[in-house]
């Protein structure tokens, strides 16, 4: 087990780490509303596209709790309500939707059961997630891990350690097995501007895992790769394509690019729930655009001059021709990605 | 004139705009001493290599008027020690050596001369290459304004405007005489961690011209290039190999890549004394480390875990061959910039 949970149940509650505070502080918010789960995920209290997904699946859970009905079918009327109303959090992740089309299948599954039931059924299968999520993390981990070699100087974005999931991590979960395998890898660790989840959280995860790691803003990554101090990039994904095409945070994209001009490897980790088997390619993928103060403000304080217009793309997309392989709990997808993405599906 | 100065002589002062400070607060610090010069330099109160040189002829001015000799040959033993103490301000903008070689070279062509006329010579020197270095700037900003369209997307990054030169700035400059020539450009300002630049300075100078802009993360300018956003990037340079090799702000390099894998025109504009023609290429230009602190804290607060090791490159070197153009007060070097950059310095 880690450390630290981003987020778990706890008699009737959600208890969840607040990463907009990390590193400063260790603060566990206590949530009994479904809706301020959804402003947890909206104002990136918890993130990354596996945690969102347990969360989303959690606050279900929430919302099935507090409904005041014993008719079942007012209940699964309202629940979809409710599951509508969570999917309206972020667009980007399609964990999000992942998530809640499940607890919607289980409700429905349950048909003829009583309101007490069902939500016994649904507080029970949030909690299935979240343990399953750790066990995929784990295989994805493992499955990854053989990619990375001892020494190599890996450079990855965001954060995709055990904050960003259930727990374990994706991409970090993969450099986590590596160690624990005894390779003595280090890190570059992208600062990830606007919000600085590399600054913030990856470096707070690394540093608990005693794995060796040197902060960089984002801008120096082509710098250390023309001085070849990087082996290896490693990132994870928010939404992937049928294609291979990758969302993730604002950044991969050039990085992707970096990676290729330099001949470097640059590898994807995620579980299939991030796969978005429903759209052709990234060009369908809708890209969050968040507010300009996340760019122009700092806590509270201007970096720029008073109204100063800012572009806020939470996300890229990077074309599946700059990657080379995604990582998942079923093995590595290599290229051609639309084939070997269906053969990992059928697994 | 420019509404704002970045450095002036003033009655036996150098007034300076601190520019740490900004875009909060317009505050001039008023310098007497050689040493505050260095401290200002060190600290980036003042930045920008052309700029960077006119602090450092200022200095060496300063530290000349101050001297408590009557005695020429003592005085010009003196001058050498305080030229070679400002030369450790910063190790990377070549233009710091070139000034105070320019002071060098006036002082000792006044041989024979008393105390006296030397300090008035010197202080006469300090305030022309300031003049010239906004001549100069006017030049190069018209040789660049042809490259530049009508309607224009352009991203740049770092800060190269009136406040990192003397006046009128280099690829700033450039899209400045764009915009005065009519042309409709707008700007994509990367915000240039880890000191923000870009945000705290290029969108304070950009608004007060007038010429529309959009401040983005570094990381989101590879985003912009894939969607078709982006038509020419602009940047500056803090020395220029013989070959082309371009030293420049941190990020540089990357955004060079980006363009050259979108197809998109990336041009350099430095005045001539930002070349370094004693060295071959950029392997040879020495880059500076900044302290950790710069990546890790942001005014005082942490970003990052405490004890986070943070690598601050305050420079990387784009090789010549990314480079569609390098833009100069005596016209537009085109590659082969072997031959071409030679025939521009005899012109």
């Amino acid at each position: 087990m880690d450390p630290y949970g981003s987020i778990y149940w706890d008699a009737g509650r959600v208890r969840l780490l607040d990463q907009r505070r990390l590193p400063a502080e260790e603060i566990y918010l206590e949530i009994t509303d479904y809706q301020e789960v959804i402003q947890a995920i909206r104002t990136l209290a918890i993130r990354g596209a596996p945690a969102i997904g347990v969360a989303a699946a959690m606050g279900a859970a929430l919302g099935a709790l507090a409904m005041d009905t014993d008719d079942p079918v007012q209940f699964q009327v309202r629940f979809q309500e409710i599951c509508r109303e969570i999917s309206q959090a972020r667009p980007t992740a399609v964990n999000l939707f992942w998530a809640l089309d499940r607890m919607l299948l289980v409700a429905q599954s349950q048909e003829g059961q009583g309101v007490a039931a069902l939500k016994e059924r649904l507080v029970a299968e949030a909690q299935t997630l979240l343990k399953e999520d750790e066990t995929i993390n784990r295989h994805l981990a493992q499955a990854g891990q053989v990619l990375i070699h001892d020494g190599q100087r890996v450079i990855t974005h965001c954060n995709t350690g055990a904050l960003a999931t259930g727990a374990y991590g994706t991409a970090l979960g993969v450099l986590r097995a590596a160690w624990e395998a005894g390779k003595k890898i280090s890190v570059w660790v992208d600062e990830t501007r606007p919000l600085l989840q590399g600054a913030r959280l990856t470096t707070w995860e690394l540093g608990k895992l005693g794995i060796p790691y040197i902060l960089i803003p984002d801008g120096a990554a082509a710098a250390l790769m023309g001085q070849g101090k990087v082996d290896l990039a490693i990132v994870g994904a928010d939404r992937i394509a049928a294609n291979g095409d990758v969302a993730n945070k604002i950044g991969t994209y050039g990085l992707a690019v970096l990676a290729h001009h330099h001949g470097i490897p640059f590898y994807v980790a995620a579980p299939l729930s991030t796969f978005d088997f429903a759209i052709p390619d990234g060009g369908h993928i809708p890209v969050e655009e968040r507010a300009g103060e996340e760019v122009t403000h700092l806590w509270g304080q201007a970096v720029a001059p008073a109204g100063a217009p800012a572009l806020n793309l939470a996300f890229d997309v990077t074309p599946h021709d700059l990657i080379s392989g995604i990582i998942t709990e079923r093995g590595v997808a290599r290229p051609p990605y639309s084939s070997s993405i269906k053969s990992l599906r059928r697994a």
